[in-house]
């Protein structure tokens, strides 16, 4: 099968370039010491494929993702690198076996005491490192990690996310930001204990060597999207939705990927050549210039596009299905399989 | 089945106000003058309540849909609102039973080659009202037409969407500019024949009753978003997405609904009483002012809270299922059952 016969919009990876992401990171954060965060794809395929550049413990955001790679015998060390506070959730992963360790995020009592009645075993206590989100004061992580001790669950140590500082331009500043971020997590650590300093993402994966982080939880490395591209990063754009060519009208071309195919909230999505204007609901409606211009070839009715998504984690959301190509050719059909809630 | 037992993120519909939105728009447009845009909910139980209210003909954005729809029996007279080339999809709708009408749009000689190689038998002329998209020139419909009917498709008319008019703060100058839009589909209309003239959405449907159109695709108005609740029309939000509050901090909370949870291109979502920073993958964070601002009571981890989507219809796409409730009884559990490309 190639390229050209797939039904569109259909989201494609280009084996080489994922290869070359997989194997740029793994020669930077080899084995453990990167936790590959699987919500950037939610595809267990992919994930086995990170397992086979030598990455055997995986970061999720939600236990479907966590009950899916442990279904495909990926479970040997989960992080659930969220607070869960649904008994349902949280039994469906304790009741995991013995060969699967599922970690869940902890930052209040609340959240403690969700996970010991349902008896799961091990947590690290999130700790908010200057993102408005989940994550305890790192004065508190001491406390709370007595409090989880006394409610029988093992505490491998801390993680914080320091996402508000994953896109910066100015790379040094950014170092200076992540190092204090993290000299926050390490003052938590100092109280919690445990082997565990879990943080970081694709944009700071590389900043972590001074902070005492053990592991990054990098996940879109692998795929990557217009949004990471302006950093600089060592890794290629290998997803992009393919389209095809519906109408072509003076000076623009309208394709069959819109809002439904792609995750939005970085803005519009980029195409090679061309300017895109907007996205409808199946739609992109994109400028096509002449030729002098720099713009490619003037599209055809029935003609591709391929259409590079601004955030790949939602995009990958909206797929049931990626198809991983080179050059034309199709190799492999994998599902989205850990996309939903369960 | 209580809404607070439902695990979160969760898609919910409230049964009162829906019906209410569903009442409102058969008694402006009865029957056949609403052709109810699917692609709005992508449920065929949600289609189902609608014919349940007299509209029996429907509008679908992809072959999906209409296949989707004809599986429960919808599919008496289904208007494909998009161009199509891709040849498998058109032979998947050309292969229906005798019992389903499918009628696609066309407006190209290639997207008529297409329909007559797959074996359609219905096509409506798509025209360019003015949003830069699809639809051919007006003055090349007649011509369109032709070539369709020599192709041996039966041309039932036109559609033309003015989806560049659908938000306008100026209601008058909105008729006007509508009227304009319409004028080009009359013209159009008048070289084509037929019986169909097609337009308007959830934000025109009430503009239409001196532009000659005889049916409006609007789909919006069932459900509604925040953006089309600003323009003061007769339907109430309907949906929105319960999330579980995770964290508890000084000034603000954080709960379960994200990025993949919720259409972005409209931009933020919206929580009643309370202020929306901003959403990450899994999460979304509002600021939780003191009572005396008018702010709800401070959320506690555990509790609930309603997320009201910006944008319907990507948000339909990234849920497997909507709960319908009175009150915080679950009355139905609904498949959204045409999402994704097939």
């Amino acid at each position: 099968m190639f390229v050209h016969d797939l039904p569109t919009p259909a989201l494609v990876i280009d084996a080489d370039v994922f290869e070359a992401n997989l194997a740029a990171m793994a020669a930077a954060r080899p084995g453990s010491s990167l936790r590959p965060h699987v919500k950037a794809h939610k595809c267990t395929a992919l994930a086995l494929r990170q397992a086979a550049h030598g990455h055997h413990t995986f970061t999720c955001a939600t236990p479907h993702e966590a009950l899916g790679l442990a279904a495909v015998g990926l479970g040997a060390d989960l992080l659930i690198a969220n607070e869960v506070v649904d008994p349902r959730r949280l039994e469906a992963l304790g009741a995991l076996d013995d060969d699967v360790m599922i970690t869940v995020a902890i930052d209040s009592e609340a959240t403690i005491e969700a996970a010991a009645r349902a008896g799961l075993r091990h947590c690290v206590v999130d700790v908010d490192v200057g993102l408005p989100r989940c994550g305890c004061g790192p004065e508190d992580a001491g406390r709370l990690a007595d409090t989880a001790r006394s409610r029988g669950l093992a505490v491998r140590g801390v993680m914080g996310y320091e996402g508000h500082l994953m896109m910066a331009e100015d790379r040094a500043k950014q170092r200076e930001q992540v190092e204090s971020a993290m000299a926050l997590l390490r003052a938590a650590h100092d109280d919690v204990g445990g082997d565990v300093i879990s943080a970081g993402g694709t944009g700071t994966y590389d900043l972590h060597d001074r902070t005492g982080v053990t592991e990054v939880q990098a996940g879109s490395y692998a795929l990557m999207d217009t949004a990471y591209g302006t950093l600089g990063l060592p890794f290629g754009q290998a997803v992009c939705v393919v389209g095809t060519v519906l109408a072509v009208k003076p000076g623009y071309a309208v394709a069959d990927v819109g809002l439904k195919a792609l995750g939005m909230d970085h803005g519009n999505p980029s195409i090679d050549g061309a300017r895109v204007w907007f996205c409808s609901d199946e739609h992109v409606t994109f400028a096509v210039g002449d030729a002098a211009d720099g713009a490619p070839s003037r599209p055809e009715v029935g003609g591709r596009v391929r259409v590079l998504p601004a955030h790949v984690d939602p995009t990958m959301a909206l797929h049931e299905v990626a198809w991983l190509t080179r050059g034309d050719e199709v190799l492999e059909r994998w599902p989205i399989d850990l996309r939903g809630w369960g």
